[in-house]
């Protein structure tokens, strides 16, 4: 069990990096608000101390160090209203849509989200709130019941997507139109599996330039976190810093009508309740150069 | 440029886990035929030595630790006459079919290939001898004509897949049926790109059980791998220790007739030309349980 309640990372006035636990004001549950937090000492994965050392926070980062993250899944059609705006039949247990983002694609709740050139090209620039669980445990054929005993804790992410290149460029694989470069914002921070012991009761939303655009609730995922653990650690371990992005609910830009796309400027806001919210800005990239 | 030729990881009699340097005997190619290596000290993406130190090698291992392996990507379909015998369209410049595996897959050049019990299930269980790209340098936005610059060097891998689980129980996404723990020999070195400076002349196989299943060259490849790395790293920085499995040539058990799937017991040995081998058992879990 951790010790913290709410990790984040984050860039201190003193100008390093720490992990801390966000202290928050009474009655105040969103990280994203936090302006200090103690100072976490040791391996956030095993032994470690929340210090009485308080610092205060410049700037959240990823809530986990680069270094400290291994392989990151992102679940598709997830929640049967999505599925069925998406036009696609709701997933048949155990019919699950895994596919993968690299790690270099994870960025900080405030970070801006950059488009590089070639993802400017034809359309389907979209946003996908999502609840995001982070394993804390080593673990492989895990059973439901114990599932959740190995979830260091729960964030909320942004599994940006661009439509054109996940379902048409890259041959019918998902990831290529996933992964670019600080494509999954997540955070604030991570709020501890001892703090939110159900994670299906989580009202979920995004904003985009402030107007709701998805407003839904974690209980009605199609999948939940617990039979996801338990379904994606047959035979196949999970390591401590696996990062799980649980699928996204109705209201994405394809799914409207007319459709909507991000566009440069705009900023996208996700939020899930008890944990806080990413807001992130698209910027799109006039440097780079599409090599095709 | 790294200072070694073969990069190897191996147990040795004392016990103990190292990197070295393959010495093999004069006219010997085949990395799996050492008995000895060099101890390389230092590290093996950046300032690292060969030492004078002469190890005996008890039992090669994955070439890279795997707190060293980042992300593992997977090309699909990148053999011309593989993609036929998939009857799939060949895919047409940019289409590239990229899917993930997680670390947690790759294993080493003389280990068993577990098949849990759940891919036990159905039929499909299939072998693809591959070149194996592995990134030295982190790099993004790679003109084609810089692309192995970035490679530390090249392994032989076998991309193990579960047919049904790969194209009907995943949702369409790949991942799932390839992503299996130890579904990823490679090995049974690296080496380095300053002894193969075209990775586009090799020839590569698969024996099952003895027999030559596939039999082709580097040559026939549709995205040759500066192609391949150019392609990925648009947006996307790839880091070292990123792995690229690229592609299988024809002759797989899905594309034969009759079809032949993998069985408890076989052996199936992958081979690069300059490289080496991998020879797996394949042993079916009698242990694990679906959960399904």
């Amino acid at each position: 069990m951790p010790a913290f309640s709410r990790l984040v990372r984050f860039l201190a006035r003193d100008g390093r990096t720490y992990y801390g636990d966000a202290i928050l004001p009474r009655g105040v549950t969103d990280i994203s608000k936090a302006k200090q937090a103690r100072i976490v000492k040791g391996d956030i994965f095993g032994s470690h101390d929340v210090t009485d050392q308080v610092a205060d926070i410049r700037l959240l980062l990823a809530p986990l160090a680069p270094e400290d993250v291994r392989t990151v899944r992102c679940l598709g059609l997830n929640y049967a209203a999505h599925a069925r705006e998406a036009k696609m039949a709701i997933p048949r247990n155990p019919v699950l849509f895994v596919s993968y983002k690299p790690a270099t694609s994870l960025t900080g709740p405030t970070d801006p989200i950059p488009v590089h050139r070639l993802a400017q090209e034809g359309t389907g620039l979209d946003y996908e709130c999502e609840l995001v669980a982070i394993i804390g445990k080593k673990c492989v054929d895990v059973p439901e019941s114990q599932a959740l005993d190995y979830v260091l804790g729960y964030a909320v992410g942004n599994d940006i997507s661009h439509r054109d290149w996940q379902l048409k460029g890259g041959g019918g694989q998902w990831s290529l139109g996933k992964g670019f470069d600080g494509w999954a914002p997540y955070g604030p921070g991570i709020v501890s599996s001892s703090l939110i012991k159900d994670p299906q009761t989580l009202k979920i939303y995004t904003k985009l330039n402030g107007k709701v655009m998805q407003e839904s609730s974690t209980s009605d995922m199609i999948f939940n976190v617990k039979q996801t653990i338990a379904f994606l650690s047959q035979g196949t371990t999970l390591l401590p810093g696996d990062v799980i992005f649980t699928g996204t609910p109705q209201g994405v830009g394809m799914g409207r009508d007319p459709q909507l796309w991000l566009k440069d400027g705009d900023v996208v806001e996700v939020g899930l309740e008890q944990v806080g919210t990413c807001t992130n800005k698209v910027e799109f990239d006039t440097k780079s150069s599409s090599k095709l």
